[in-house]
Formats: structure tokens, sequence, C-alpha cells
């Protein structure tokens, strides 16, 4: 790559001029400006913007961590991809880019992300599926390096996150069923660590309270979140033995394995079983009986996210005055058919 | 964040000391190292591996750029985030990191580009989605950053690729569907101006030729490269005067579209319609008659694209003897029900 010295000294004009006529200083004269800039076009001149960085000390490039499990690729997740125009569209504004760091399936993300904090890639950085007790939480805090969790966790400190609100979906699919008559309503939850499992199950617990159902460990059926997940709980329910009316599902591509299971069964999703699946997502729109979900706009997430993390930081604070708080993000309930039934008193 | 300065105050050490205890130097005592390491930890220090990338001229990161279309996005296209894993197992050997650089859709993907080299956030680049003219290549080239172009391109220099054998695709497919009687054989190409849409509809053409059978442009369908590209491919291929009894797709997504197209106008594919597809899909797993399509390991392929960017890197090509070639990427037949059948002559 050519620096600038070469650049300088194949134009025949001091280094000074050279970068004078880069960065677009005013005195400079037109023509020269040309010259220089047709030459570093034609050599391939690149400004060296890691000299920049380590006296600002900014990379100006912003990190959105993701897991790459087995499930994710399998299921073509599109939750992360979903973000990046949200999350680009703000950053933009402020000349600054996006970078995925996708953690491998076989590393501890803590391990992870300490090695990409110390790789300085990122100015400030958004994490994701937080564990209960998420110790990146700890690291990034003690690093100072500006960051939003997406995702609580019980972790301490003081940082800011946005989460979806699991409460909500909870409390609104338990009321709907409980109104269509429903009494014994299961759940589909993470298998993992993953702290939106904990949030999930506790107000799933805290709406049938609301309706004096007594809670029945049983009917929490742990599985993956996959579509494979979803398979995996509708065998499960089929096995009880004093089965479930309805369930309720805590991630959106397990309506598809689950209708699989049932079909296979015989079972007639919104006619012997009601569902409500979670998230409402492209491939899940074609299942018959349409399917009773929530709705939420990646994109605005994703804008939400980006000004938030923004807020954070010294450096662009002042353009974001709402600051760094923390959010619940809510979710649209889209009616569908594959609850639509009253279960017989 | 804490350097080393503040490090060695707080231990009341030498900042030499500190620096040989935290770069596992011989001559440091184990107790000042343990001491070390201990208070690194407690006050959050990170080694500035920005100052050392100056030094060294290096990120130790490596760069996948992706296209973020909203057809990738809403296709929830598995492509990329399924050559992570293979591309980190052999980066891993080198303590290099992946990052993925998602173009925003709105962005041209070359002056994206150029302004990642500037940020000089990676040593090296996998750059996809080449265009039929790709700029990308003449940047990389000019700057002198390690790159391999994940398609070919009719752009000129001396770069690396690896590309996946849709000459092999297009000829067995031809080949396949000519040995069941068919003679008025469509194909489903891509509208934009990605190479590998001039690749397959080049080796159609000659997969016809071989076989004395004249080609009609009108069998050349365009359409995006999504499901919905399917759906509008069947929807366009069913206006068709003279109708094709088998129609070839390039891209793996087209076919739940098209099959859903199919359905809705009473034709049935692998009845009333040939139809291969083209790399198996979880998602198009689930069609019925199961799709012919074709298979490749997308973990294999991060390996190879992996290895052959090392092997352009003067760090790492030793251990690549192999050497930095251009690779055509096999694809297996995969025979399903949906191309099954003989035509009646």
């Amino acid at each position: 790559m050519k620096g600038i010295r070469q650049l300088a000294k194949h134009l025949d004009i001091s280094i000074g001029t050279v970068s004078r006529a880069l960065n677009d200083k005013p005195d400079v004269n037109e023509e020269t400006r040309k010259r220089v800039m047709a030459a570093a076009e034609e050599l391939g001149y690149v400004a060296n913007q890691s000299g920049r960085s380590l006296r600002q000390g900014t990379t100006n490039v912003i990190g959105l961590m993701i897991e790459s499990s087995k499930e994710t690729v399998e299921n073509s997740d599109n939750f992360f991809l979903g973000l990046t125009g949200g999350l680009q569209s703000v950053l933009a504004r402020h000349k600054l880019d996006l970078v995925m760091l996708p953690c491998p399936s076989d590393e501890d993300p803590y391990e992870y992300l300490k090695r990409m904090v110390a790789r300085r890639v990122v100015d400030a950085m958004i994490i994701s599926a937080t564990q209960r007790i998420d110790r990146r939480i700890d690291l990034l805090v003690k690093a100072k390096i500006p960051f939003v969790a997406l995702g609580r966790s019980s972790s301490g400190g003081n940082y800011t996150w946005i989460d979806l609100d699991f409460e909500g979906v909870a409390a609104s699919a338990v009321d709907r069923l409980v109104a269509k008559g429903h009494r014994r309503i299961a759940i589909a939850a993470p298998s993992s660590d993953i702290n939106l499992g904990y949030v999930f199950v506790d107000a799933y617990k805290q709406s049938l309270e609301r309706h004096c159902i007594p809670y029945d460990p049983k009917l929490v059926i742990r599985v993956k979140s996959s579509e494979q997940g979803g398979y995996q709980a509708g065998h499960e329910l089929l096995l009880l033995d004093n089965k479930p009316t309805a369930i309720i599902l805590i991630y959106e591509l397990m309506a598809i394995g689950l209708y699989r299971r049932l079909v296979e069964a015989g079972v007639v999703p919104g006619r012997d079983l009601a569902v409500i699946g979670f998230r409402e997502e492209p491939r899940a729109k074609f299942l018959q009986p349409a399917l009773t979900c929530f709705r939420m706009s990646l994109r605005d997430l994703g804008v939400e996210l980006a000004e938030t993390l923004l807020a954070t930081m010294p450096a662009y604070a002042k353009f974001y005055p709402k600051g760094a708080r923390n959010t619940i993000w809510p979710l649209e309930l889209v009616p569908g058919e594959s609850d639509a039934f009253f279960l017989n008193p």
C-alpha cells in the first residue's frame, strides 16, 4: 500500500502540501489538489486511519457482537441482519461504520469479547443474547468501553440496556388464552441460560397467578430456540398425561417445527390446541392456520439501539438529549387463527 | 480504560516490569507476575493492540464483506453466517479474528470498501457478490490489501478468487432434463449485474448447444434472487405462449416462491413442470415433491476461503504451500422428485 511519503515523492511535492491537499485544507491551489487526488487514486493511496485513531483514540467503528451457533445458522436467523439497516442509518449521520463480530460457537463469549476489546477494533459495542450472569457486562464497564446490552442480565453495574417486552408478551398471551377458556397453558422456553428465558417464565407465572391458575412446572417445556426445538416441544407436549390446551412459544421459528409435529400426530393447531407464537417472522407467515404472534420492527429497534449507544458516548451524547435510558421494546399482538377457538367449558 | 501507566502506578512497580509481566516475559518473578495480572483484571486493564498494530502494521482481523440488501434480510439468507464457522476454524490457528462488514443497501459497495480500507479495520479481506465489472477488485489490488473474491468478475488484475461451479450445475441440470425428454428448458436468472448470472446463462447456452437445442431468450426469466423472485418467475413462466416443460433456478430460495405460484395455478411441480433448484437449503427441504438440487458444505467453503486468503498473506503463506489458487467449488447433485418424470414424446 502506498503511503503519503511515496505519493509526495511520485508527485515531487512536499509531504506537507500533499497532506493538506488530501485533507481538503483551503491553502492548496485547486490544480495541485486535483493532481494529488488523481495520483492518490492511481497509486492506490489510502489514508492510514489507524494512525489517526491512535492519536484520537477512536476507530469510528461500532461493533455488534452476535452469536453464530449451529442453531442460529441452521435456522437462518435473520434477527441480527435485520438490525443492521436501522443501526447504519443512525451511525451514518456521524460517519461511523458498523462491523458484526460473530463469536465462534465453540468459544466463551467473555473470552471472545475480551480479545476483541484488546484488538481495539471498535469504539463502542452492542452485545446481545445476554445471559442471566453475564461477565461481558463487567468487562465492558471496567474497560470503560461505551456499550448497550440488547437484553437484560442479573449482572450488576450501571449499564444501559434495551430488551424486548417479554413481560408484555407473556401477559397478553396468557390473558388472551384465559379469556377463551384455557386453564392448562404450556410454554416452550429456551433450555439455555439466556436471560430472556427467566424473564419470560417469571412473567408467565405472574400472569397465571393474576388469574388464580396454579403453576404446573410440567407445563414449562425446555427446548432449543430453533425450528427443531419447536418440533421437540410438540413431541413432549403430546407425551404429557394431563395435556395442555394451549401453548405459548418464546422463539419465532419454533412455530414451524411445532406445527409439523402436531400435524404428524393428527392434532390440528387452532382447533385441538391453541398456539401463540413469538415474533412475527416472514417464514412463519405461510403457516396454516395463521399464527397469532407479535409484531415489531427490527429496523426501528436498530435505530433505537444506535441512538441509545451514541447517547452513552461523550462525543455524540449532545445529539441525543433523551440520554442513555434503559428501554423495554414493545411488541404488538397480531391476531391469527391458531388460537381463535373457544374451549368448551 | 486503564493504561499500563496507571497500572504501574497502582502497583508501585516500574512500567517496564509491568509490561514484561503482561507479555509473559521470563525475567519476571512469578509472584510479581500474579500481582500484575490480578491488578490488570481488577482495574480493567486491556492491552492497547491498536498501538501494537501501528508498529506491526497489522490488526490481526480479517474482514468478510457482505451484502445486507432488503432481499438478503427478508430471505434470512444464511449463506454468509454459514461460512463463519469454517473461516474461524482456520483463522483461530493463527490467532486471527473475523469481522463481518455489512455494506448498507443504499451505499455503493466500492465507496463502502474504500472507507473500510481507509479505516484499517482489517489486515485482509474476503469480498463477495462480485459484479461483472467490480471496481472493488482494482481498489484492493492497488491498495495491496490481501484479499480473496468469492465470485469471479471480468475486472482485470491479478487476483485470487473462489467461485461456485455454476458451469457444472448448469451442465448437469440441462443434461438431466434433456435425458428425460425436455427440450424447452427455462432458467430463472438474477436481474442484477452480479457476475454469477452471466456465468450461469453462458453455461446454460453452451449446454443447450451441446444437445443441439436452439436458444430461446424468452426462456431466460430475470427475477430477484429471493423467494419472491421465485414466485415472480413462476408467474412469468405461466404467461408464456409456448411454455417450457422444465425450469432451472439459480438461487436456493426461489424454489419456495415458485412452488407457491405453481400450486396456486394448479400446476404440480414434478408432474406438470420439472424443477431443478440450486443450492440445497434447510428451508427448501420440506417442499413437496422433494426438490432436485445441489449440495455443498458452507463450512468447507469457509475453510477453503480462509486457507486461500492466508496463502496470499506474506506472514502466513508458508503454512499454505498449495498457494493462492483460483478454485471452482463443486456442488453435488441431490436427486429429488421435482424432475423425476419423463416427458412423453
